[in-house]
């Protein structure tokens, strides 16, 4: 008889955005005269860059022609891609990688939820609280985690790393015994930054206790200010210890074009249960020689248009106009009296909720008196009641007309 | 202490395709004069038919501007193209479904990988012998066997069924129990395929034991004979038992494109321990709204560009090309003396080793001999020592030159 994989079972039914695009479809056709602004999912709206479209009408020209066409790839990745992200991302940061040490993936989501898949079944895992929901939820469904305990609204057996106004937001490494950290930097969803010294202190916590940080860094093109690293690698020892983890997916708006990699540095090690150090890259190549079959070739050659003279040009401006939209939604709301974190390294705000309002509530007041669509912080986890995540991946005029209109309610004042 | 995964640990090191290039690498450096044919990989070599590239084209384009510009899609694929399956791969053949019981993915060998992890953690599976190496690697590695058995090369706990001259190489349903099975019909490796009866047999085994089937059509463009079914779903009841995948791979040349689908009907079940039915389709679901984030579009719309009247004439033209390549190859080697078996609904052939040789023993006596790359047999599982597989993905002029070499050694005459 076939059996179901009862780990699914203990996810609750309603997934976030889920829930959220629920409540707008309801509230527009309601509202059908209703203009509603959303800042709510992390989804760019800039179109892809010229260089980036000029790269891929040619290799569909390629693909059409017998003497250019592509079949099979390197499950890994074309090398013209993994040497030109080494070039574009490290080296000039003074880091040096192994084109085998970098794996092109089909997006951040895919690699960041099967990545576990290297480690034995038997790890305790800790994520920061509040966090993107795909880390934790990948992990319950593959059986790393105990029940789910609606009161708290937690996971038994999986380790929280609060992240409050006390710590900036920035998660601490815990006290309690743990395998596997994810970390996000900058973080998914308090747009809050961990600096070179405050990841140093990471590095030798993971070395000491010979934990793997998987690190994302989705959001490293956002970041403005010198003391925040742009890899971790940039951080002596960290090659050790750490996998690190890209998308093209706001850098480069690839969100529905999906593109993304995965760095395993070869000194990277976990262990067998008796204690032997075993390299974590052979393993992460294995599993996708047998579990993938490479992104598409035109896809490729668009992520390596990114890192072309023209491709940087073009996608620096796109995040410039981002992040453009990002001071407007921190200054303006903050003129408003809101306490807003974020928004300075990041595409997001964490904007206190105004008077104690939970979460859900502020999301429905904004929801219905201004017509604008966020993210309820506790979506993210229970660290996360009592804010919101707004994005700045709208428009410039949207993002400023948002803001108005959240100032108008004068909530605050 | 991060641990590793140990199931890993169990594969051996050898991995069929890196060792046949290996070798034909060492052959090449000391031949360099030698024109090799390969017939080896299953790999397409004809161009990407002119809809399809101009169906990317108009994608890449939209892509570019922001009225038209895509962000995420849906996980589970777009509407377009869920329907144009339906409508392209299933009305025609009687076969109704609804559109979320179709999930657009990248690619059948990621598909056919990960399917196992919606089923519990205790399955019992079978797989044919031989057989495609990624459904058995892929549940080694999610630790779902015991230990291999390097002399009989097989994994402990596994159920293999013998695919062999007497049952015409059909897996037969095991007298063991088990709870999920995988079967590819047409079959890879050997090009042979279960007629009608043959599956309705397979169907009413499945719904007596509460069996799961893990139905692979990856090669059912190229079923010429009447009585085998294109879809196990013009089998009365496989919707309750079978999950269906297929590739665009081998039927729109999209090796180096990445799409496919999974099928898995409303009415497919698995059971709890408790034995409380659980539908199948809200777990496939949930695992790719969290494992993934969707097709690119662009590629999505290559994919409905096969379904139109332009991309099927053209991608069954190129069908037709390989098929004529594998009844070269079929008729060829049996003029020679040689035991052919497949390359009638498949464009795979399965060729006896003469006079009792080894599987290897033959693929290096091609190589050195006749400079032909073929793949060894016994790659695929014990049952297949004693054969090669011969691919018809090749030009018509190399099969023909190929064919005429392998005569040319008279080992039968």
């Amino acid at each position: 008889m076939a059996h179901v994989n009862e780990h699914y079972l203990k996810l609750p039914g309603n997934y976030l955005f889920a829930t959220i695009a629920k409540k707008v479809d309801a509230f527009s056709k309601a509202h059908p005269d209703a203009s509603i602004i959303r800042l709510g999912i992390g989804d760019v709206t800039r179109p892809l860059a010229p260089a980036i479209i000029e790269a891929m009408h040619k290799a569909v020209d390629e693909m059409g022609q017998a003497e250019t066409f592509r079949g099979y790839g390197p499950e890994q990745g074309y090398d013209f891609l993994r040497q030109a992200i080494i070039k574009g991302d490290y080296e000039k940061r003074g880091v040096t990688l192994d084109p085998d040490e970098v794996f092109v993936g089909d997006g951040a989501k895919t690699d960041v939820a099967c990545i576990q898949e290297i480690f034995g079944n038997d790890m305790r895992f800790a994520v920061a609280d509040p966090v993107y929901p795909v880390y934790l939820d990948s992990n319950v469904m593959l059986g790393h985690t105990g029940a789910f305990d609606a009161d708290k609204g937690i996971y038994n057996g999986v380790v929280y790393l609060p992240c409050t106004p006390e710590n900036g937001f920035k998660a601490q490494p815990p006290a309690e015994k743990v395998d596997i950290i994810y970390l996000c930097n900058p973080s998914n969803p308090t747009g809050t930054a961990m600096s070179r010294k405050e990841l140093e202190t990471w590095i030798a916590y993971a070395k000491e206790n010979k934990v793997v940080l998987i690190y994302d860094s989705a959001y490293e093109t956002y970041i403005t200010e010198k003391d925040v690293p742009h890899s971790i690698y940039e951080v002596a020892g960290a090659k050790e210890v750490a996998i690190e983890l890209r998308s093209y997916s706001k850098c480069a708006g690839f969100t529905g074009t999906r593109c993304s990699y995965v760095v395993v540095p070869k000194a990277c090690m976990a262990y067998r249960t008796d204690g032997t150090p075993v390299e974590l890259n052979p393993m992460w190549n294995r599993r996708q020689c047998t579990f993938f079959n490479g992104t598409p070739y035109i896809i490729q050659r668009a992520a390596e248009a990114y890192y072309s003279e023209a491709g940087q040009r073009q996608c620096l401006s796109d995040v410039d106009y981002y992040m453009n939209n990002a001071h407007i939604i921190r200054d303006g709301l903050q003129a408003a009296g809101y306490t807003v974190y974020g928004a300075t390294n990041s595409p997001y705000a964490w904007v206190q909720t105004p008077n104690g309002m939970k979460s859900w509530d502020f999301f429905d007041l904004l929801l219905e008196k201004a017509h604008v669509v966020t993210t309820p912080g506790s979506g993210f986890g229970p660290h996360g009641e009592g804010y919101l995540r707004l994005t700045a991946f709208g428009t410039k005029e949207n993002t400023e007309e948002a803001i108005r209109r959240i100032a108008a309610l004068h909530l605050l004042a």
